[in-house]
Parts: structure tokens; sequence; C-alpha cells
């Protein structure tokens, strides 16, 4: 695969993606600030503004005179500039989600998918209903769309093959050639596991530190992992995969395959079989819908009834997921962990306290001793606000601005 | 801890990094082949090439009439333009080997030490007398020394701090203080995990991938990182703890004091333990000696006579290693895992072909279908090696010629 090589276009391309990153986070913010929040000159951040809003990325929305010198300007992404779209394709669902260039959302539409229903033309046809749906309810016209960023499961890279491999679900470049015809406007597709962690460092804590690691908790499990600011994607887009890294050698059965996973453990199937297991009789385990389980669990556990078989259930989910962390955190050793998915939004907050004193029991050393683990604060559907943000750097890309590398540009 | 930003004297610093690799690599190379091997302009080598010569960091060996053109110069490193000294601290002894500044071996010392002796002063004039004695056996002069490197088990990195985290052996400021002044030499320090990565980055399969992990089998067992031929070594320079990742939870009580760690399992004293699983009253349960045990494995699975216990010992560990590599090659999705460390040149031919099978078969999705799992070719103690390239590194940067953040230079 040999070495990437960079070049003083890749620092130009580092300061303009800081200076954007800066005005994002602030909202609206100056030329003097974004010098003391990115830490570059105030000549590269002239030089930087200027470019971006040459390309109308970024604009001027008001001017201040000022007491002393010249007047200040207030800077903020100009929204206007166009719409990006992401879609999350999971297990149920395909969700479509638009975004202003400023990434705010402005609508989102949902269309239902059989998972038994594997032929690629149905989900190709799934993910242009989706994109169609959400483009009539935002009431966006097809050209004012700079990218559609669309998240694939199981999508994986090879040197010169991109494939989307999930059991009994492969694609190679026919499915694609179909994808890209179906959406018809400048596509970006990438894995949700990458796409969850780009929304972070874009739009989250990633913003503030130099490497973190987002968990994904939800029917699978995952990590998405940001080191010096870029995502780590491995030789074949496959790192992260600490869903179905080992808790307990020839334990149960994931369905990757694997005996023993993560996933199997503290994805919401190993939830429900831990329940299973502590009390086998209990009325939550009749609870088959996983969304349906997992609220209940949350009820439960917040009900002034007391329940030792859910306390217990979340006690040692807890225990699982600190201590699996706590081997993410031992090879890894970021700065940050943060919780994102749907197991977070309804549990996370009974789980943090016991997992992060396993975690920091567990780790190594000094590596957990000022770890932040904490409930990602990106909101919304992170999938698809990830992959829509990699479809505007793919636009920022391809006008000159970046030079990141998207994964896929089809 | 904020965001490294790089420069573009870090993209000059990479291009004579890249030619260093290759001088080093080749032996003896050309200006056209190094435009051939580094990928870099003519115009990039022609000024590095000038820049190293300058320094006296690489020489013209001869010069060749060319047929047609200009005659060729064949270029090399300049062994005489000093020395270093690479120091790795183990458990039972100090070992010191001497290089030139080509990196060839001159010579080596060890002292033995006591492993329960734990004040710092016996450490430090343990190696302050291993450097004496090196450079005795190798005729050496302190002012011919550009560096030394010293290897510390549990080296650790805080915010403002530095610290040596061993089990009841905690070194901090004063401790590496005394180190300094005793070695009255320029100094580097860094932990083994980290050296060895070092020594496969400059001296090995690192010249040729972008991404790799060493991963160290003795006593302890652990992971090098390189991810875009830089060693990844987290918030707390403690990444790479792969050894106290777990392999089975609630398992096996490791020496760090949680249950279940990979090292518990394929660390030689878990190598011990798995045989006397697997036959309580087998001979070799007798030998206490790691050494001993780990070289009369390897005998017995060498001899004519079948010894069934020893093959279903060393068919243990390969799935314990393969399953473990499994989990590392799931969450970094590395090129090439490289197995290195006493366990590996004793038992590492016999471990090899199980412990690939194991690792395709569990390793997630496609991430193992083109990896290498292969055996070091770095010669000697890759520890010591390692860390006096840090120390020849710090000297480049001392003289500016690189602006490789070096871990600790004291
Ligand atoms: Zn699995
Ligand atoms: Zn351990």
């Amino acid at each position: 695969m040999g070495v990437l090589r960079r070049t003083s276009r890749d620092i130009r391309s580092d300061s303009r993606l800081d200076v954007l990153h800066a005005v994002l986070s602030a909202g609206e913010t100056t030329r003097n600030e974004l010098t003391q929040t990115t830490g570059l000159s105030p000549a590269t951040v002239a030089t930087v503004v200027g470019d971006l809003i040459g390309e109308g990325i970024v604009v001027e929305t008001k001017v201040t005179a000022g007491r002393i010198g010249r007047p200040t300007a207030t800077l903020a992404m100009n929204a206007a500039r166009g719409r990006v779209v992401g879609v999350d394709v999971a297990e149920t669902y395909i969700r479509a989600v638009v975004f202003d260039a400023a990434l705010n959302q402005l609508a989102h539409a949902q269309v239902a998918r059989d998972e038994h229903v594997l032929d690629p033309d149905s989900v190709v046809e799934g993910i242009g209903r989706a994109v169609e749906l959400v483009l009539a309810e935002g009431d966006v016209r097809r050209d004012e769309v700079l990218g559609v960023g669309v998240s694939l499961p199981g999508l994986v890279q090879g040197p010169n093959t991109v494939s989307v491999v999930v059991p009994n679900w492969t694609w190679h470049e026919v499915e694609l050639d179909r994808l890209r015809e179906r959406v018809g406007m400048p596509l970006v597709i990438d894995n949700p596991l990458k796409a969850m962690a780009t929304a972070e460092l874009w739009l989250g804590r990633g913003r503030y530190v130099s490497s973190l690691a987002t968990i994904n908790l939800g029917t699978g499990v995952g990590a998405g992992v940001v080191l010096e600011r870029r995502i780590l994607r491995g030789a074949t887009n496959s790192a992260g995969e600490w869903g179905h890294s080992l808790l307990v050698l020839d334990g149960r059965r994931c369905r990757c395959g694997r005996h023993g996973c993560v996933e199997a453990y503290v994805g919401v199937p190993g939830i429900q079989q831990t329940l299973r297991e502590i009390d086998p009789g209990h009325a939550l385990v009749r609870l088959e819908a996983q969304s349906d389980f997992i609220a209940a669990l949350a009820r439960a556990a917040d009900s002034a009834e007391p329940d030792s078989a859910v306390d217990e259930t979340i006690a040692r989910t807890a225990y699982y997921l600190g201590s699996a962390l706590a081997d993410l955190v031992a090879v890894v050793n970021p700065e940050v962990v943060v919780l994102t998915g749907w197991t977070t939004w309804a549990l996370g907050d009974k789980l943090l306290p016991a997992t992060r004193r396993h975690l920091q029991e567990q780790a190594p050393g000094w590596s957990a001793r000022d770890l932040l683990l904490e409930i990602s604060t990106v909101e919304g559907n992170s999938v698809a606000t990830g992959v829509a943000t990699t479809a505007l750097e793919r636009y920022l890309a391809d006008v000159g601005l970046l030079t990141t590398q998207i994964p896929i540009a089809l």
C-alpha cells in the first residue's frame, strides 16, 4: 500500500479544516477569535478566511465599527451555500437527513427495510427513495445539493476494490454503479463506524482533542477511532471493529460467527441474553423487539418498584462494557471515549457510573487516569450527520479547498 | 492535549527520514535509485542528500564514471560519524549495545539485575555500569557518542510529567535527573514496546508498509503499533498494551492484577500454566526458569519422540495467540503483524502456521484477508536497537535535520 506522502498543500488543507471546525463550533466568530481558537497566525487566518469566503463557504454576517482601529467582521458558515444529504442504511430502515451547508438539519425522511430482503436492487431503490423523500420534505431542489453521503454497513476496501461485505450481502462495482445512477448527485460512501467518528470529529468532542474513540451501542457494537484529527481507517477500512474483538474466548456465539465477541454481550441481543440468564421467567424476556426491550429496561430501572433482575442486568452490562472499553484503551490509549447509538440514548446515564469505574480499574497503568468517558453531544442520527459531513468534505475537496482523502467518492 | 500541527519543516523532515530509511535499507545506493525507492522528485532527493552529506550523516563512498552523462556517486550512511548506545532494562538483566552511525552493532555488554531489588539507585547504577562496559568492550570514547537511549519498562507520560510505573517501582523527576547525571551523555528514554516498533520501522518491515503491529512475545507480551510511518503512542505513551487486553473475562490472574489478560495465556508463565493444565505431572513443568522451559519446549517439539502434552501446549498457545491477534487486527487493521521477542526466536516457527489459521478465521470481514503475519527480520535485541535508533533520531533533530517529536529527551 506504500506510504502516504504529505505536502504543503496538505498543510494549507489542514489550516482550512481547522478554521472550518472553529467557525462551525462557534456559530459566529471573528478573525481575531479564530487566531486564538486555532492557534494559527493572524496572517494564515486572514488568508484561509479569504479562501473560504471566496468559495462562498464562509460569509461575513455583519461588520461592527471597533472603538479603536479597523471595524470587526463577524464570520459564520454560509448556510445558503447549498445542501448536503446523509443516508444511514440500517437493518430495518433507511434514514435520510438533509442539512444546509452549515450542517444544520433541515428535514429527515425514513423508509422501512425488510432485513431479510438482501438483493442489492431493493437497497439501492430504498436509498434512492429516501433521498427523494427528504428532498421533498425539506423543499430542496436537486441542483442545490452539493453532495450525498451514504453509510453502508460492512463497507470495506481492498487495494483496488470496494465492497460491501455483510453476511449474505456482497456488493461490488456493479451494485455501486447502480447506486450512483439511482442517486444521480455527487456521492460518497463510507461505513457507519467511520461516519459516526466523522460526526464526532466535526461537531462533537473531536473539535477539542487530538485522539478519541466513539463507541456505537445498538444492535451492533463498534468503535470509530480518531488519531491526530484523522479517522483511523486501517488497511481495508475495517479499523474499529472492537465489537468483534473478544470479551470471553469461546463465549457466547456472535452473529458474525465468532464466539465471545464484545457485541454478543453489550449489543442489544446480548443484553437480552444477560437478562435471560439472570431470570429466564422475567416479563421483559418476552419483548422480542429490541427497541421495546431497551425502552422497557430503562423504564424498569427508573421505576420506584425495585427489580433486582433489571438492576443486575444493567450492572453486568456495565461490567462487560467497562471491561471491553479497558481493552480498547489499552491498545489505542485515547484522550476521550464517547458513547453514542440508541442504547446510549436510552440507557447511557444508567450505565455510565459503573462502566467508568470498571474501565478505570481495568485499564493498564495510567492509561485511564485522565481519560474522559462521556455521552456524545452530537444530536440526532450521527451516522447520517457524519456521512453528510463527508459529502461536504468531498465538495470542499472538489473545489480545491481540502486535500482530504475521501474514502469512496462515486 | 490539543492538536499537533504539521508544518513545511515537518515535510522536509519526512523527506529526509524517507531518504535515510532508503539509504539504510540499501546499504549502498545512488541518487537515481533513491528517486525510485522513495518516490521523491530528483530535485528533492538532491537537496536532501546534500543536507545529509553536509551534516556528515551520509557520505559518497565512490564515484563511477558513467558511460553517458555525469559520473554516478555511490551513497552510504557515514558509519564513522559517531556512535549510539541502546540500553534494554529488563527484569533480570540490563543489556547495552553500541552501534555505529549506520546502525551496525559494534559490541554489547550485560549486567545482571536482581528483579526483587527495586530501589531506583540500583537501577540507575546498573544502567551506568552497562553503558561503561559496552563502551570499553567496543573501544568507544565518550566524546564519540552521539546519544544514549534507555528503554524502561512501564514508562508513561502525563501532560506535564514523565514517570516509570511498574508494580512497586515508580520513578519521577528525581530519579530521572539521577539517571541523566549518571549517564552523562545526551539521553532519551522510551518504553520497550515503542522501542521495538521503532526498530521495525527503521530496520525491518516498517520500511515498506504504512501500518504494522510488532508483537513482543516473552515473559511479558505487548504490541507496538505503527500508523503512517509513526509510532502510535497514545495520550499517555501507553498505546499498544494489547498484552493486558482481555482474552477471557474473569480468566487467569495476570501479574498486572487484572484477570484474563492475553499475557496470562501467551506470556511464558502463561505457556507454563497451559502445560500444567494439560499434564500437571509433565517433566517440563518442573523447569521453573522461563528460558530453560521455552528452550526445552522447543526441543521436545522438534524431537523424534512424540509428546502429546507438548504438542497440545503449542496448539493451545497458537489458538490463544491467533485469537488475541484477531482482536488487535479488528481494532487497528494493520497491513502487517510482525512477531518478535525471545519466545518468537525459540518457538515462532512452531506457532506460526496454526496462529495464522486462527487469526484468519477470527478476524472480522476482510481485515485479515491480505494481512501478512511474519517473524521479524530485525536481528539481535530489538529493544536496544530501537531505543538506540531513537537516540540517533534525537541527534538528527538536535542538528536541525528532523522535526521528530522525541518521546523523552533528558
Ligand atoms: Zn462478532
Ligand atoms: Zn494483565
